[in-house]
């Protein structure tokens, strides 16, 4: 096959996911069917995909050897959106030197002891490093807002928790990704948004299929009776904190493979805007660099 | 000695340390040598200190059992300005169980590769701990502002340090405090205010008795040449980020006695101002207390 890259108005296709206000957003004008009506063979879309995890590669080989920037790339979604599948597809051709995958799940009581960002601060990427986090501290509006039953397990001083908690977290959130962004951190949230029709699908398959059995949670189809919660906690989410130095992208996450396309454009376009470059060698470096040239005949 | 605490009013000399807005903050306002007009001999100072710590001590119990607050104790000064000695007279009494001083010197190399506030955040108190933090991320821009080196050190990316810098870091700071309120951790932050001629005659000191030399560092002396740009950055940093939520105390520090119960005092309001109590024994639990009683025989 013959793919040229530049047939592809990625820009265009990326600007209309990427949310960087929280002025008029609406969950319900995102098609999680969408593929920008791209209708490519199978073969083309994993072609188009590698040479996206190729391009990020060598990006990801500068970032490491400058040791300036970072990057935090953070995946939210329901169950069965494809987090998991995206996170292998997408980052797997990387060094893993360079590159840490975090997943979130229940809090342990020495982490519930402080607050909520502390956990996944500890999981943040280093400098020329590229941090995932599977989950993050969005599950604080998101899983928390739906189920009070959480919020009373955290111990906070009853008089800290009143009507406005929910404002005054996703401001916090905003304002500690603002710093990460003063600090050098490229901060990329990702939510992968499936349709409730398609996720029933994907749930049957795991019924279904033996080698997706281990997959399947009863816990996770009882989710299914707040789904309309949790949209709305993800709207004001996503509303509250999308700003242009930690964008959203609110991704079409029904079909895969333009699920993973979308992702990992949105990535190394964030990353082509860095001013990436390997150390430049100094008069005096290139010096010992022939002497030791020298020495070693 | 017969002291009766109540003859002093404790609040009304707080309130002209604690600085809850930058609005009209002035650091040559503040005094040094200032005693609030006691002049108490030695003996009842240790025995008013004594009563401090004493209180500080029933409240860390309750802060403990409740499990719900926690408090954090950031220090801040010029050199020789009394920070080790007042740590050591105000939380000697304190369970070192529930109690954790952290000490922060230059970072390391992994610290580097983080963002400023990351190895102070790994080092926060949990729920009923009280942390004391000898030097915190005010350094960031106090030496870091003094000595742009320390800045250029810091491996941020180019693009980010502009003008602007101070102004964020502050704001950073700010927000960040407010989220740490916002989750149950009580801040209060101590400037221990020496003047330079008291700095000379501890520095002094450390010179003339031996068992004091080992104090002393000439590098702490060539500080000194530097002090009206401490001043100023101490006066910038106490403006941007004094808030009702995360007051700062400009404590007199001139005085160790003085200074010392200055902090206590502060520490055991604060306090106060919390329900602070032993948690609740339900009948559930009081009746199992009760069969407990009858298998021990």
């Amino acid at each position: 096959m013959k793919i040229d890259i530049g047939d592809f108005d990625i820009d265009g296709i990326l600007a209309g996911y990427r949310v960087e206000t929280g002025k008029g957003f609406k969950l319900k004008k995102h098609k999680p069917a969408d593929t920008a009506g791209l209708d490519i063979p199978k073969a083309e879309a994993t072609e188009l995909l590698a040479m996206g995890v190729e391009r990020l590669s060598t990006q990801q080989d500068m970032l490491y050897a400058q040791d300036r920037w970072s990057v935090l790339c953070i995946f939210q979604a329901m169950d069965a959106a494809g987090k998991d599948g995206t996170i292998k597809h997408v980052f797997s051709g990387l060094n893993p030197q360079g590159c840490h995958v975090a997943a979130f799940k229940q809090p342990s009581s020495t982490e519930l002891d402080h607050d909520f960002l502390w956990r996944h601060i500890s999981q943040l990427p280093g400098r020329g490093q590229i941090g995932i986090h599977n989950r993050s501290w969005y599950e604080e509006v998101l899983v928390a807002r739906v189920h009070p039953e959480i919020l009373a397990h955290q111990k906070l001083p009853p008089r800290l928790v009143t009507k406005r908690i929910w404002d005054e977290r996703l401001e916090d959130i905003a304002s500690y990704e603002r710093f990460l962004a003063r600090q050098g951190v490229v901060v990329l949230k990702f939510f992968l948004n499936v349709s409730q029709e398609e996720q029933k699908k994907r749930f049957l398959s795991r019924l279904d299929e033996p080698e997706k059995n281990w997959k399947f949670s009863a816990a996770d189809v009882a989710e299914r009776q707040h789904w309309d919660a949790y949209m709305e906690a993800y709207e004001q989410a996503i509303a509250g904190t999308a700003t242009p130095e930690a964008p959203w992208y609110v991704v079409p996450a029904d079909r895969k493979w333009f699920t993973r396309l979308v992702v990992v454009a949105a990535i190394t376009r964030a990353l082509a805007r860095l001013d990436l470059h390997y150390p430049k060698v100094t008069d005096e470096q290139r010096a010992a660099l022939a002497e030791a040239r020298v020495k070693l005949g």
